[in-house]
Parts: C-alpha cells; sequence; structure tokens
C-alpha cells in the first residue's frame, strides 16, 4: 500500500476513531496506527502462507496413512506372504478388539463429509459394515477421501479391528459386529456404470408390484444380458446352492443303493426317436447329433450288466419354443435300474430318493430356501412321507369331477396338469405325486403297454406344483416286440438298430427315469422362470453369454 | 417170418448146431427150434415196445418236474409277489441248506450225459457253480434237457439249495458254495451267435502274446463294436466302477474345501480360443459351438462370486486323430477357485485332491484295481504324500542332463514327456507330479505371465506315468490386460466379449485346471488305449454304438 492510500485511508478514519479523550486523533498518528497495522497484517498473511506451504509440504511427504491405503497392481503371483483372510461370516462381537484381513466387494460406498465413509462389504451372501474414520495419527485426510472414491463392486483387501457397533448394523448379515479400517487396498476395480443395482435385482417382486413403487424393476432380459453380475444377488448365491445340493441329495442317496455312476455320449451317429427336435452337429465328413436324453445309452450300460446306474448330464433338445419351462440345453438327472418282479420297485427308489431330496433341502439348506423365498416368495412345500401314486384313470375321474372334458386316454394339457395339481393338493395335501400307468398311445415305442388293459401302459410322470419334473417308464427289453413297437410308431427299425442289438444278448426287465434339474429347482422355489434356475440359460434367441 | 424162412434157416443151423450126444440135429427138432426162438424174440420185441410207450405216455403226462423250468414270457409286470433274490457275493458255505432264489446270466454250461448240467453263473464280476442232477421226484430228464439246451448270456431265474462242494469251485469267485438246481427259468434269451467269447475278453494280454498261445485275442475293434456285450467282462465291471470312484472322490474332497458343483452351457455362442478344433452346430437359423472346454464359463461363475467351483460334464474336440490317447469327446474334471495371494493356493488343492483320489482307489477299490490288474498287469502306482513340483526350468535341465537336446522355452512332446516321467520316477520315485512354471510362449493367451521372468507363466501341467492329464493355469483377471495378451495371440477381442467383460465389474485373482477323467483311469491303470477307460468312446471314426 503506497504512502497516498496511506493518507487516504488515515482522513477517512480521522473521522471516526477518537482518542482515549474523545478527541479525534491527529492525522500522523492515524497515519502510524494505519502502518502498524498494515505491518502487522501483511506478517500475519506471510505467517499463514508460510504455515499452509509448510502444512501442505509436510502432509504431501509424510502423508502418514500412505502406506495403508491404495491401488494395487494386477496379481501376478509376486509373493505369498501368508496372511490369512477372515470369511465375513465368521466374525461377530465376540471377537471385538481382534485384527482381521478381509477380501470382499465394496456393495455400497456412503461418505460422510471429509472425514468418513461407511462401507457394506460383502462376500458371498454374506455382508458387513466397514468404517475408515479420519484421525490425526493413522487414517488420513487423503485416505479418506480415496476410500469415498471407490466404486461399487470393485474388490478390495481390508485390514481392521472388529468392533460393537452402538446398535445392531440392520442392513448386513452381520449385525453384531463392524470392522473399523486400518488398511484399505483396492484389489480389482470395477469399471464403467453398473448395469443395475444390486439392491434393486434383490428385492422381493412385491416390491416393485406396488402401485407406489419408486423402485426399477430389473427384468429377467437385463439379467440375462448381465449375467456374471446378476449372479452376485445374495438370492443367486442361493439359489446355486441349492441346486448344487439337489445333485448332491441325489447322488448321495443313490449311490447309498448300490448306484453306479456313468458318462454316456452326447454325440451320437443316429438321432433317437425320430429325430424330431435334434440338434445336428457337422462330425468330420458326416453328420451326427446331440443326445436329448441319455435314455437309450443308460438302457444299454445296463444290459451290460452295471444293473443301476445314474447320470447327470447335458441335455439337448432343438425346441423352438419360447415358454417359462422350456430351454434348448439342461442338465438331467437319470437313473435306470433293471427290476426282478414289477416296475413298481423303480417307483419305490424314486419315492425314496424324493423324500430324500426334499427332506436334505429342508434341513441342511434351510437358510438358502429362506433367502430365495424373500426374493421370490413361495408356499412351503408339502410332500408325503409316502409319496402319493395315482393311477392315469383316476385322475381322470379327478378332473372330471371337478369340470375337466377330457377323454379316458387323452394325453394332459399343460393347464389340465396344473388343474391337476390344484386338485391333488386340496385333496391329498401334497405338491409332489406320481402319475403312473398312462395311455399308451401318448408314450414313446420303448414304452412296455399295460400287461392287463393294452391301452394303458408301464409308465409314470411325476408332478410338483402341478408341472412335470420327470418322465419314466418300463422300457422294452425284448429286442423283437421292441422292433413290433417301433414299427407301430413309424420308426425305422434301422434306425435304432445298435439299441435293440443291446438287448439280443440276453435284458434284464428295466426301466428308469429323467429328472430335469432346473426344472425341480424352478418349481421348488417358485421362480416363475426356468431360466432363473440356470447359470446361463440357454434358448433359442440366446447363446450367450 | 415164413416157413421156408424157417427152412432156410433150419438148414444153416443144421450144419452146426449139434445134439447132447455131438450128433447133428434133426430138421424138425431144429425147425421147433427156430420157432420157439422167434415166439420168444417177437413176445420180448412187444413186451418192450409195450413198457416203452407207457413209459412214453406216462412221463410226458406226469413230467413231474414240468412247472419247475421253462422259458417265461416277456416280464410286463404282471404281479409282483415279493420274492427276495439274493446276491452271488452273499451266498458262501456258511448258509448251506438254505434255499434261494437268484437272478443271473449263465456264463457256461456243462452238459454231462443226460442226466446233469453244470452251469456257472454269473453277476456283475460275482460267478457261482450250479448244477441241475436228475433225479426220481423232482429232476425230470425232461428238466435236464432244457437245462443243457441255454445259451450262454441269456438270463435265468434259479431256486436252489446252497451246498458245500467237495471241492472248491476254482473257476467260480464263489468257491465254497455252489446251487443244487430246484427250479430253473429262461427270463431272457440270448439270441445267436456270441460275437466272442466272455472269457477270451477277459483274459491277461500275456496270454495272447505267448508263441504257443491257443486263444483268440479279441481286439479293440470288436470290443467296440459290439460294446453293450464288452462291457460284461469282470474287468469292465471294475474300471467302470473305478471311474465312478474317480468321479465320487474328486467331488467329495472338493465338496469338503468349500467347492461348489456347477453346470455350465454346453451349446456356445462364440467359439473360443479362436475356433481350431471346434465342432459346429446348427442351432435354428444360425450356428452355434460346442464346449472345448468349461473353462471361460467357470472363470465367469467365479466372477460372479461363487469364488470356489467345479463341474464335472462332457467336453467336445473336433480333433482328427486317431491315437491311443484322443477322443472327440469326453469327461473333464473341471475346478476353478479364486486364490488370495498366490496361485500356488490352487496346486495346494490339486496336490491334496490328487492324494485323496491315489490313496481312495487304493483302499476303498483295492479289488476291483486286482481284477484290471490281472487282466491288464500294470506296476504299483508310486505316490508322494506331498506331491513333488518341479519348475520348467528344472525339467529342461534334467532332460539335457540325460541326452534330449531342447531349448529353454521349447514346448515338450509326448515323447519328451515320456522321457521326463521316466526320469522324474527314477529320480524321485513318483509316477505323479507337476510341471509348473510353463514357457509363456506355449500357453493360451488368458494365461497370467509370471512376475520375474516373462517368457515364463504362472501355469502347469500334472503328469501321471509320464503323460499329461491335466493342464491349468492362473489365468488373467484383468480386462484390459487380456485384451493385450489376446491380441499379442492374434485373438480377435470382439470374438471373446462376454469373456472379457465378465472382469470389467472386478475380478478376484484365480485359477484352476481341467482333468480328463479317461485319462487318468488310462494311466492309472495302464490299459494301452484311452478307448478302454471310456464306456462308448468317440473318435472320429466312431460314433456308434
Amino acid at each position: 500500500m503506497a504512502d497516498t492510500q496511506v493518507e487516504e485511508v488515515a482522513q477517512k478514519i480521522q473521522e471516526v476513531v477518537l482518542d482515549e479523550n474523545g478527541q479525534p486523533l491527529s492525522k500522523n498518528a492515524l497515519k502510524k496506527l494505519e502502518k502498524e497495522r498494515l505491518k502487522k497484517e501483511r506478517s500475519e498473511k506471510d505467517a499463514k502462507a508460510r504455515q499452509e506451504k509448510a502444512q501442505a509440504q509436510s502432509s504431501a511427504a509424510v502423508d502418514y496413512s500412505k502406506d495403508f491405503y491404495g491401488k494395487k497392481p494386477i496379481n501376478r503371483s509376486e509373493d505369498r506372504p501368508g496372511i490369512k483372510r477372515e470369511s465375513l461370516a465368521d466374525i461377530s462381537a465376540a471377537r471385538a478388539g481382534e485384527k482381521v484381513w478381509i477380501r470382499a466387494r465394496v456393495q455400497t460406498s456412503r461418505p460422510t463429509g471429509n472425514k468418513m465413509c461407511f462401507f457394506q462389504f460383502r462376500q458371498n451372501s454374506s455382508t458387513i459394515q466397514g468404517l475408515v474414520v479420519f484421525d490425526d495419527t493413522a487414517i488420513s485426510k487423503q485416505m479418506v477421501k480415496f476410500a469415498q472414491n471407490i466404486s461399487s463392486e470393485s474388490i478390495v483387501l481390508v485390514e481392521g479391528t472388529i468392533a460393537k457397533p452402538l446398535e445392531p448394523v440392520k442392513s448386513c448379515t452381520v449385525q453384531d459386529a463392524e470392522i473399523m479400517i486400518t488398511q484399505l487396498f483396492v484389489t480389482s476395480e470395477a469399471q464403467g456404470r453398473l448395469p443395475f443395482s444390486l439392491e434393486d435385482a434383490s428385492r422381493p417382486e412385491a416390491e416393485f408390484d406396488r402401485e407406489d413403487t419408486q423402485f426399477a424393476k430389473v427384468n429377467l432380459h437385463t439379467r440375462l444380458e448381465n449375467r456374471v453380475f446378476d449372479l452376485r444377488t445374495i438370492t443367486n448365491q442361493a439359489i446355486f446352492r441349492l441346486q448344487h445340493a439337489v445333485c448332491k441329495l441325489f447322488r448321495d442317496f443313490l449311490e447309498s443303493k448300490g448306484f453306479m455312476e456313468i458318462h454316456t455320449p452326447k454325440i451320437l451317429g443316429a438321432a433317437s426317436e425320430g429325430g424330431a427336435n435334434v440338434f445336428k452337429v457337422k462330425y468330420f465328413d458326416t453328420e451326427a447329433f446331440l443326445a436329448q436324453s441319455p435314455q437309450f445309452y443308460k438302457q444299454m450300460v445296463v444290459c451290460g450288466d452295471f444293473e443301476r446306474v445314474f447320470e447327470i448330464g447335458s441335455v439337448f433338445r432343438a425346441e423352438n419354443s419360447f415358454t417359462h419351462r422350456h430351454m434348448t440345453e439342461f442338465i438331467g438327472l437319470d437313473l435306470e435300474m433293471a427290476f426282478e418282479e414289477h416296475y413298481h420297485e423303480i417307483l419305490d427308489v424314486f419315492d425314496e430318493l424324493f423324500v430324500h431330496i426334499f427332506t436334505g433341502l429342508e434341513t441342511t439348506y434351510a437358510a438358502d430356501l429362506e433367502v430365495v423365498h424373500r426374493q421370490y416368495p413361495f408356499e412351503k412345500f408339502e410332500f408325503l412321507p409316502k409319496t402319493l401314486r395315482l393311477e392315469y384313470h383316476e385322475a381322470v375321474a379327478l378332473l372330471r369331477e371337478n369340470g375337466v372334458e377330457m377323454g379316458d386316454y387323452d394325453d394332459l394339457s399343460t393347464e389340465v396338469e396344473r388343474k391337476l395339481g390344484q386338485l391333488v393338493k386340496e385333496k391329498y395335501k401334497t405338491d409332489f405325486f406320481m402319475l403312473d400307468k398312462f395311455p399308451l398311445e401318448v408314450r414313446p415305442f420303448y414304452t412296455m403297454p399295460d400287461p392287463k388293459n393294452p391301452k394303458y401302459s408301464n409308465s409314470y410322470d411325476f408332478f410338483m406344483r402341478g408341472e412335470e419334473i420327470l418322465s419314466g417308464a418300463q422300457r422294452i427289453h425284448d429286442p423283437d416286440y421292441l422292433i413290433e413297437r417301433a414299427q407301430v410308431h413309424g420308426v425305422d427299425p434301422s434306425s435304432i438298430k445298435s439299441y435293440v442289438d443291446a438287448f439280443r444278448m440276453g435284458a434284464p426287465p428295466h426301466g428308469g427315469g429323467g429328472i430335469g434339474l432346473e426344472r425341480v429347482l424352478f418349481f421348488y422355489l417358485n421362480l416363475g422362470n426356468i431360466r432363473r434356475a440356470s447359470l446361463f440359460p440357454r434358448d433359442p434367441r440366446r447363446l450367450l453369454p
């Protein structure tokens, strides 16, 4: 400030500033005063600038947290220090004070000012709250800022101390503990915008259906287009653990009954059952077909003296349909067995098998059922300790009593099957039953006719909640009779030669059935669409991902 | 005989027949004599004819066994009397005197005169001797004749009394007991000539190789053409029980380590890895591909937060090769897992897994191993409690020390792999080892390079008896880096878009590997050809049965 300025200021101040006797100060006195004030102001400003500069320099140099956060380079297995990662499910208030490392996804983060950040971390179906809180010695503001900028779904490596929150963390599965973060590294960053929010994708269907809903429903198409991301919802985590469970229960039971696991070929030289709905494969210089069922081959294995066999494998159907219960590829749980006297021996095995599966789900996998139930509510699946077996004519009678018009030997439409399921549920209190003795005419050529009434056959379907999940029969094990029946059905015996030949060297009476794995899940869990029960479903329009 | 004849005869006899005084008999005396003789002859003949007629009539009318043997009509499940069938394996001398029913195949039958027939009955891998012996009250000659005419491989239903034979029946697995047959029914007749003898088909290979052998060797082609029949040999019964065992041991171990079973699609919209050796499928109006490996999909499932997964499923390779170790379709035992620090965590899991499988085979399935060993002799499979891990450069050094000329980063030929197997066996006394740190250049684009030497990679193969049975690696889990590496390998990133996209929403470091089920059996059991380890093998020329 130049002296002229000082003079001007002194002039103005003179008008208002009085000395201790109430008289205005002299101009010189004022000048002096202003000079002193300016000097002080300047020195204070300088000091502040210096201080700020020093502070800035010092904090950049000694961000006291800088080694405790950041983005890690791609893990190329550089080293193996052997630090244990904790499972979220194992953390509880009882371990408060313990320091742990966890690897988890950032499900959500919530910044609070510039000194705090709340996280919800997720591992599979478990979630826990984590906090980054600024302090003078361990957590710098830079670290807080870094934390606040981590994108959802990134994978982080966290060190922290287990703490007991003031109130239970209701939004997390671990409610009585949280993590006070001491180190925080991003090991894999989620790029770009998420296709939808996992929260929305996990919401009960009913919440979208309310008139006043503010939520964006994630439709099935969007989910399947982004299936890898969609699989991360706790509901999907549970659905596929349950899929695993059904396979495991199926296998464990059958192994305990002397069944052996087999693997039959999926590329076939002849299209079974006349070639309808079969995918063709270019096979070197010739043409081959994808197996529509392992049935012929598991029968052949039975003729090869492996008398009780099962297979869990892919089944392919070139059906150009888009219903809620058809896919072009699914997993068949198949079994085939020789029997001694009567094909009902097979039904006895199936009966015990299904009761084993349903009971196993209810007991061992109750938590997963509960998770799915929250999103896709379903009535408890009812079943009887000894499964109801209805004969076809009884079902027809029951349907007729309830207004359905049909002939004795008519096939059941999907709609009528559902109606039957309802009627059976009302009358017998079960969501699962076996329908035996189907009309011969509606079954494939290899089905053994009923010995007493040639209009019926030794064949059966099983139903869950009124939808078919298994089809099976006693098969014809006599080669000449098999050819006779094939001809009746217009099947050229030469097209099934290697199948028929399997019975020429002696064959035991036998039968079995195939269960659609995804159907069992779909109907048990009431998922609304079979695609929800398949990791990467296939239909005529979906081949990706 | 007319009188003139009598006279002629009398004339002749007169020349040689003398009376009691040494004088020839008079003609009349001779005539008389001859008449008496003829009368006696006639009456004897008549008596015999009458007796025979009476006997024949009586036995036809009262074949006292007629209800106890015969050919049964096709079992159509007419009734279910609930008669228990005994398992051959459960029969022993301790139960002598007990009456039992068995269902079995006639392996061989040996008639002895017209009053007896010996049988060798077979159930899976068990055999027992059975006897039909004529007696006056229970077993008629007709029944014996029926028994003698039953064709081998027919299925019979037998009632009999357990007896203790005078000497052990060395040709059967049940040696201290036999069945004295009281009822014998054919329930399914083997038609025509058997393609080969099961006895020949079960003979140790060495017996055919002897110079003086009188046996007809059953070659692999003939076996596979008649596979259903071939599967009945006790050796094949054992091989496929062992196949079941490997799957079971694999699964049980992984389940105990928190792995979940998954099922990924086999029909794909994009050919992985550039489209070589991939089968094409006509998929409605478009084209699809058969999965050459579940790898991309199991990685995607890991990115979907199922962190430890396994799959047992079909794998398809359109390789136009006819080696002893290639098939166009086989069963992959695959696993994939996220790891925390280092891909050697995966090798640790594999290590424990294989030791679990090998130990399980030796202990629980020793009897089956012994059966296979008789036909296909193999040296005991040696393995270490902690599996040997060699690095590639160490293997190269070992090979060079032993005269193999190769560069540091050259791939291993099949021949060199075998040589390495021998050298490792000599040096480390193991038939199983892991070869780690393969040269980057010989591995697929998604393989993570080694962090210290970019010429190597974080990838590995496992070997059994010098043959590769598993290939695996740490995979690149960063999408940008993955694209970079794909381009280096000439893979168009747009062809793998949905795969790369799986890593964009954050992906944990992960890896895994795929085991060829049939290879494990083939090499463990030294079967000489992988086709022997597959129920219905597929190669470029074999699609049937």
